[in-house]
């Protein structure tokens, strides 16, 4: 039976995503340096899944490391497609230092590329980011949106990541599948908005300190509706030819502003809590003030989200309080 | 007076970039690694403004080389910009091996790059390509149109510099100006389908093996009149807190086929010699077939080539075919 191996599946996407494949009866290979996926998020799925999964620790950013990794799996059983999720989900350590960025998310991508040329594994399936787009305004954005500017070295590193991939579907690559993701906001939760604000909670329970005014707007999807579009998208048959897809995963609607996902973390961890915004619409050196992702061509094959983003943040509250022993 | 430093300053664009600024009065240092580049190249200019140029040897892909490098540049005489021309310009070569591209094309960016910051050099000016655009079919290609999957290792890593630029103008410099060139002809010729056309006719002057159905339909631009745009273009005043500025450089035409260029170049070199043409209408990995490039917006600037893509390639035609005595 052919082997999914799933590259930095120990985060916070890897988790969703190994469980579905498990379910769906793959066996799955976890590869991860374990600097900030963990094991223990795995836990519960290996007790229920212990004949399909193994795991294994490399750094996926050096080629030669790769070869040895992938080799030595490819004998146990064939590797058939690699999900790459790793990267540097430090946005703004990335921004301070750019070769956080250049090693854990850029030179994952050439690496694995390398060694899939050399061992002639077909597919790979690509998390990248929204965050390729820079900030675009009001434009609602689309695939085809154009130029792309990233203001972060993360969205930086995730758009060189899909020009190298692009170049390698054309010369040996069977098929690659990019995926544009939206804010996703879930658990077992590292970082992000929500986890940021319940952990100031847990060391100040009174005072809620929001960076920049509130008023960023963007999309939030639920990792659970992550992963079922990651799968439509590369179950999905391409046309005669096509070895490429790039596809923006996301909600239908407009998103939250920050503003509100505080009131709501405030309202579930304590309501007696005072919420003191800052100034200016970016967070941070990087961050996008708002955002209108266009979903249009993933709805045209039919897939739909389960939970809008108010949904998505609210569950997602939810669990990770509950993640906090809130 | 401040320093322009001109990296991969040696190369084919360089050296007609280094004239035009000397006679307008810079004082400009060059730094190559001499691979492509040659120091042979810019005798004739060095002769008439040997006060104001300088040439130091460097291999821009490593950081801490580059910090002292620029560091010790910069204490003769303040770097106010940078001119980054360094790349690997044989594309066929690096879609073999795509470490090639990473390191000439990508790393010297990255590398340059955190330079920069730690050095406060505020602008930076940049080379880019319309490789990074990939095949678009028919499609009339501006500065906004997506999606950008380049179809070869060379144009991932050009757009991947310029997705770190913008990072970069976001974060720290003042100023970045990217260019995306068209296909450019002229001399010194180190490359390009005018000189490995003539190239061939040297080793055998009868038959002309062109690579393809000669139906590739691209269109060229003079190297003269591309630095005339650069310096154009990096001159504009930007509007109020824009730090970046991306533009096509290109012929207003839509440009000439292989096969009128290999016609052309017989009529030159050798009218008695046969040309053979080869299947499909790509002439290699990474070979973009045909080519409709918009240069609306710098157009609308006030810029005009002085040669169109038939004039410059038979300009070219001529200075190569001298460059190789014939």
């Amino acid at each position: 039976m052919s082997i999914s191996l799933i590259v930095g599946g120990g985060g916070f996407i890897g988790y969703s995503l190994v469980e579905v494949l498990l379910q769906r009866g793959s066996r799955v290979v976890v590869v991860d340096n374990w600097s900030r996926g963990s094991k223990d998020n795995l836990t519960p799925i290996i007790r229920r899944y212990a004949d399909q999964i193994t795991f294994e620790t490399g750094d996926v950013s050096n080629f030669q490391n790769n070869l040895a990794l992938l080799d030595a799996i490819n004998k146990r059983g064939h590797i058939s497609e690699v999900w790459h999720l790793a990267a540097n989900s430090d946005i703004s350590a990335g921004v301070e230092d750019c070769s956080i960025d250049l090693k854990d998310t850029f030179m994952t991508t050439y690496a694995l590329l390398q060694a899939m040329k050399v061992l002639k594994i077909p597919i790979l399936n690509f998390a990248s980011s929204s965050a390729v787009y820079g900030d675009m305004g009001d434009l609602l954005i689309s695939e085809s949106s154009g130029p792309l500017l990233p203001i972060s070295n993360y969205g930086a590193m995730k758009l060189a990541s899909e020009a190298l991939i692009s170049a390698a579907a054309e010369a040996y690559l069977e098929r690659a599948n990019i995926f544009r993701f939206p804010n996703v906001v879930g658990t077992p939760a590292t970082h992000g908005v929500i986890y940021d604000f319940i952990d100031r909670l847990k060391i100040n329970q009174t005072v809620l300190r929001v960076k920049g005014d509130g008023t960023q707007k963007k999309s939030y999807l639920h990792v659970s509706d992550l992963v079922k579009a990651m799968i439509a998208l590369s179950d999905r048959s391409l046309s005669a030819g096509q070895k490429l897809s790039l596809t923006n995963i996301g909600p239908i609607d407009d998103g939250v502003t920050v503003r509100w996902i505080a009131e709501r973390v405030v309202e579930r961890v304590n309501p007696n809590a005072k919420i003191i915004f800052g100034l200016g619409n970016r967070g941070w050196v990087g961050d996008v003030p708002q955002f209108r992702y266009s979903t249009d061509l993933i709805r045209s094959y039919g897939w739909r989200p389960s939970l809008g983003s108010h949904e998505a943040v609210i569950l997602a509250i939810n669990q990770i309080a509950n993640q906090f022993d809130f």
